[in-house]
């Protein structure tokens, strides 16, 4: 691999291979497991992170489980290691989505000698689905741009957040190859700073100018009309369009509302949660306080100040211009229905 | 003094002593010296921080700065501490109105032996005004609370803001001791973390029950119809009630405005520039990117990155319910010229 390349997760030899996105950007650190335990935890520390990415590694996850499983034990070691996985992050869909997969190819096969091969292939189709919708949503998001345009996002949506080339990051990647992106403003993504550490690391492998700032310096960004459009990426959307996503993308939306700047949301069809009809229902995860008093085990402030720390947001669908899929560019008023 | 007790400055034995803020909430280390340049490079180190304490220690290093002088050097040495002092911060107009007090003040009183005292009484006046000011804030702003209220702010506006007991915060304190206020919420205040640092500080040696958050957090917990109002300082405060405060605070009031949350502002009348007639005339600052890239000398990203960092942004006046003074409680529309 040459040093400017990098990947989220891979899957070689019976393993998963993953970078710890935790220690980025000072240190390129990949880990190589067949424990769907070490998965697991992975994604609840957010070594693994993003929607998409997390959704093919909890496959390959539950998959790899039952691997070295005598027949007696397959049916709890695999329901043991759904649970497991299932219980690592609330809010994005992607991972219910995947998991379930996994586990209707499991029920129908259980019987076969080689399931393992089985769920392994099924894992490596989502995958393959999930590199094959980045592709598509990148071309599809290349209709957003009326102009060469300057383009804010929100935490990280790239090749680190997906097992492909990105969501809304591979607009903006795609939209810079063509000319269409000028300058990208980043939020820092307080508290994790995925935007600072993750979607800056990517901006510069990919050679495109950027900036970054606090997350409250998005207002007087617009004000000063730097901004001309605004792309983020989805955890899970609704029947109607409301969209969870990283905390402080609510927040971008009524900024861009107040300042009429549109607003977009890309992601996998796989994160329209088809059985809820509004953001009310969708769970949000709510995470420890140390995120946000400490960063890498330097405090910021006293750990027993009271923290109130939501993981995500939900954005209401009237503020969102449209959100782009791998089939299509949807606009608002949203019905995911038909 | 009690351990309980803390102080932003003070002035003993002709010398300034502070507290300084860069090392809070982990260490409170005062700081004491008759030299006008330490304090300049304390207000240009945050050490000293907040609109009107700013205005007090400046006018106290101004006064200093001619104490040892002989008469020949007197006016080149006045001269030379003023335009250091003024060029410590850009965007506080109460430093150029306090700064400009001591300076009328020299001017008048040059040839008399003993100008240094005189010049020190003027300081003390400033000071003993700021003291009175944040006292009559602080009563003023009683007015706004229709019942017992959830309080969101951001940023520091308390003892470590003032010379006195605050303003925005000192509205808070008071409003808590007369069962007005039932919980506060602070923003975090990135790059410099004033909120999670200070305001989380003075809000426990006052026993307020308190919840830090970062910055993006605020638009989920007015969602959550947590929050009845808002209230923050000002840097400056122009004629058509345009307001500078904090970067950050631009972004509250557009989502207040969004939420139907009344946002208001609490500065003595000496932030009012008159001379400027809307928000477009205020000078911003931009500091250096180390703030956003690392916290005391702990880097989060690497340093080579482009940073935007305003350290203020201006509020539109239409999103602000109330200006609360010394005075009074103006309402929008504002017009500060009568």
């Amino acid at each position: 691999m040459k040093k400017s390349e990098y990947f989220a997760l891979k899957f070689e030899n019976d393993t998963l291979i993953f970078l710890d996105q935790t220690k980025l950007p000072f240190q390129e650190t990949y880990i190589q497991t067949d424990d769907y335990k070490r998965i697991a935890s992975a994604i609840e520390r957010l070594e693994i992170r993003g929607a998409p990415a997390i959704g093919v590694a909890a496959a390959y996850g539950l998959a790899l489980s039952i691997k070295n499983c005598s027949r007696q034990s397959i049916e709890s070691t695999f329901q043991t290691a759904l649970d497991r996985l299932a219980n690592t992050r609330p809010t994005a869909v992607n991972l219910f989505a995947s998991l379930n997969e996994i586990r209707k190819t499991f029920i129908q096969n259980v019987t076969l000698p080689d399931v393992y091969s089985v769920l392994k292939e099924c894992a490596v189709n989502l995958h393959n689905r999930d590199i094959n919708n980045c592709e598509k949503i990148g071309k599809n998001g290349l209709a957003i741009f009326r102009k060469k345009s300057n383009v804010l996002t929100h935490c990280n949506t790239g090749k680190l957040a997906t097992s492909g080339e990105g969501t809304a990051f591979n607009i903006i990647r795609l939209g810079f190859e063509r000319g269409l992106v000028n300058h990208v403003y980043v939020d820092e993504t307080r508290p994790l700073y995925q935007g600072l550490r993750l979607t800056a690391f990517e901006l510069e492998k990919n050679e495109i100018p950027f900036s970054v700032q606090t997350d409250s310096m998005a207002a007087a960004l617009m004000q000063q009309n730097k901004i001309d459009l605004v792309i983020v990426g989805a955890d899970r959307i609704a029947l109607n369009g409301d969209t969870a996503n990283k905390i402080g993308t609510f927040n971008l939306a009524v900024l861009c509302n107040y300042h009429d700047i549109p607003f977009y949301v890309a992601a996998p069809s796989s994160s329209i949660d088809r059985t809820i009809s509004s953001g009310k229902e969708i769970i949000i995860e709510y995470r420890k306080k140390s995120e946000v008093l400490s960063f890498n085990s330097f405090e910021i402030a006293p750990d027993y100040l009271d923290v109130f720390n939501p993981a995500f947001d939900v954005t209401p669908s009237h503020l969102i211009k449209g959100i782009i899929t791998e089939d299509q560019v949807y606009l608002f008023p949203y019905n995911f229905i038909l």
